[in-house]
């Protein structure tokens, strides 16, 4: 049989390991032909645009290339299969696809919603008896997917973020003068990066100050007086916020609102904080939003990242070739140090549609901190760096022309 | 005699790697003793605040920790030197601290504002008779100090920038739909770090699309022509803008404005073009600002930016030791391919208070994009990276305490 593989949903660093880890497993399995990846995720089954792998990816080099690339070099998409029952004629069509290439197994990389397609394609071949096997490759830098200890795409992410937040430490704390400094960091619905932004004292720093994660009420005026305590004994403040944060005071900033012009007030979280700092307590004030590259500055990648996301590609087809489907692969955390982890498949299931939050007691009482343990759950995730292929100063990317 | 060093102006990622040239030059001159550390720029002298780099930069792990840290080891100020004719007091006090510690020469590590401090200070000693010498060592990511190649910093903040615009091509053209990304860069008055944005090409991307400097004029109606063109033949199309754009069509979105309730407009001109794309085309359209990691994210510094950090300090020691004193050292560019620079001195009167501006022949007529001249002569200074020492999974940062 030859298999097809796609990706879907945001960029992470990793996706594009994930999507290695399935072909290399593939090329070692016997009953294994050709890997194709499908474009632009699932839509690329619909509409039978795939490629072949096995054309493209061919020297070691192009491995290495891979691994560094981030994004989805298949492309992505945001397609939301609809139920079979009103719509069988999109599982039809991607049923005809998968036929007419021999394809016994679909991988799908990707976040929530694409475990729920995995959810509903292979409920749907059960139902009429189709023996193509369906199979999740969780991906998201959120690390929201419950059940798993990790998803691909968070470490690097958290990485990414740490480092970024060492760096802001250094440039914030230059100057001999009270000032905040407000980062704000992805994560609409769980705090897991914002937690990772607190990394940076693990080596020592005693910022970020302040951390305020989704998962916990946020008061203006205990801000505001968190703020002015700290600066007592630090003239800088520095504050690690998520974009998830629900700052009611603030409201005004609010994506949605309108001005005066018509325009949208564009400004997020960290805008608003940055306001009530200026109009509450009047120092110097910044806010830093780290936006996209949190989720694709590969050039940052954390190794271990980078490994699991392949092992975990590699477990989901060893699964698909001993008869699994319906199921999604997971990282399972064996020992925090020296870190080790296995890798299992869990029912999808179990996994679409569900969210994994911080737990209410990995942050402080006041809601304005990250315990310890948190940190110790990230540490082993951002470990290690991949030496990169570079190209005029500059890595080098694989680029699959779509 | 001995000697003192101090940082001044906004961080770079090598502005330690100056300070680390300055002192290892010192360590092998016999002339020389004591290497102090000014606290926060000129102002550790005028307030007496040295500390002793002999008594800090030990092993030779201290020197690789201090050439990765970015922003000012030894804190920085924005304190401009008033004229010696109306306040000669503060001038005096600036020569009792460096008498009393028996320092025979001051180096002053910084861009425009700081070679002024160099300026002033050098001519009131001339004119008083004492024999201290005082020396400049260039720094800015903004390039844009006149008479010398490039400075150190700049190479850093371009290989970042082009780094992260490589990774926002890769994130951004996942999606097959029509969609602009806007990529806002500083340089207020300079475009060099926007030019930066256009290195991926040197790779074989045809982004970004659309260049916008500082230096040439800026049209609203020619941009959305300009994106609808690009649009027929890209559905992504991508646009790097300096912060300096002048966009005078969206004034209402400058910095200076207020809202109905009395907020300023927080947003800059990557947001402005975000809207104009919305209200003019009605694509997906989002902005992005690389904001202060430009000039902080030393895990990703340049190599070649690294060394001649380190040699522009030194060359300022061999000079003041020779008996110079009212220059700022200088890189100079032999060749630039194989890529080779000396050093030299400048008389900083030459250099002060005067802007280098990216020659309007490197720019296309159309004043939206640059020309491959501007890419020949930033692709040597992004070359090369230096291996970091980490801990956690992050790069180690040297720390004086102030």
């Amino acid at each position: 049989m030859n298999i097809v593989v796609a990706q879907s949903g945001g960029p992470t660093a990793v996706i594009n390991s994930s999507m290695l880890g399935v072909y290399r497993q593939a090329l070692v399995e016997d009953t294994i032909g050709t890997v194709y990846g499908s474009l632009n995720g699932i839509e690329g089954i619909i509409y039978d645009r795939l490629v072949s792998l096995n054309d493209r990816i061919v020297t070691d080099e192009d491995m290495a290339l891979v691994r560094q690339t981030p994004a989805s070099a298949l492309g992505s998409c945001r397609y939301k299969l609809p139920d079979a029952a009103k719509e069988p004629a999109v599982y039809e069509s991607i049923r005809k696809t998968l036929e007419s290439h021999d394809i016994g197994a679909f991988f799908y990389i990707g976040g929530n919603d694409s475990m729920d397609t995995v959810n509903k394609l292979s409920a749907y071949f059960a139902s009429v008896g189709c023996p193509i096997r369906v199979m999740g490759v969780p991906k998201t830098i959120d690390n929201d997917l419950p059940l798993m200890d990790h998803t691909p795409g968070f470490g690097s992410a958290a990485k990414f973020i740490a480092t970024s937040m060492a760096e802001i430490i250094r440039d914030a704390t230059v100057y001999d003068l009270d000032s905040v400094l407000i980062v704000e960091i992805m994560g609409r619905d769980t705090g897991w990066l914002t937690a990772s932004a607190a990394l940076p004292r693990l080596c020592g720093e005693s910022a970020p100050h302040l951390v305020y994660l989704p998962e916990a009420e946020f008061s203006v005026d205990a801000f505001v007086e968190d703020v002015k305590r700290i600066q007592k004994e630090s003239r800088t403040v520095i504050v690690a916020v998520s974009e998830g944060v629900e700052i009611d005071a603030a409201g005004d900033f609010r994506s949605g609102k309108v001005d005066n012009f018509g325009h949208k007030y564009l400004s997020g979280v960290g805008k608003a904080l940055e306001q009530i700092v200026t109009d509450r307590i009047g120092c110097k004030v910044r806010s830093v939003e780290l936006n996209v590259l949190q989720r694709c500055a590969a050039h940052c990648a954390s190794a271990t990242d980078v490994c699991e996301a392949e092992q975990v590609g590699m477990a989901a087809v060893r699964a698909a070739v001993a008869g699994e489907t319906g199921k999604v692969a997971a990282i399972l955390r064996v020992s925090d140090a020296p870190y080790a982890a296995e890798y299992t498949c869990i029912p999808v299931g179990e996994v679409a549609n569900k969210v994994k939050y911080v737990p209410r007691e990995w942050i402080a009482a006041a809601g304005n901190d990250v315990t310890d343990e948190v940190l110790a759950y990230v540490r082993p995730l951002v470990e290690g760096e991949i030496p990169l292929l570079t190209e005029c100063g500059m890595p080098r990317h694989f680029v699959i022309d779509r």
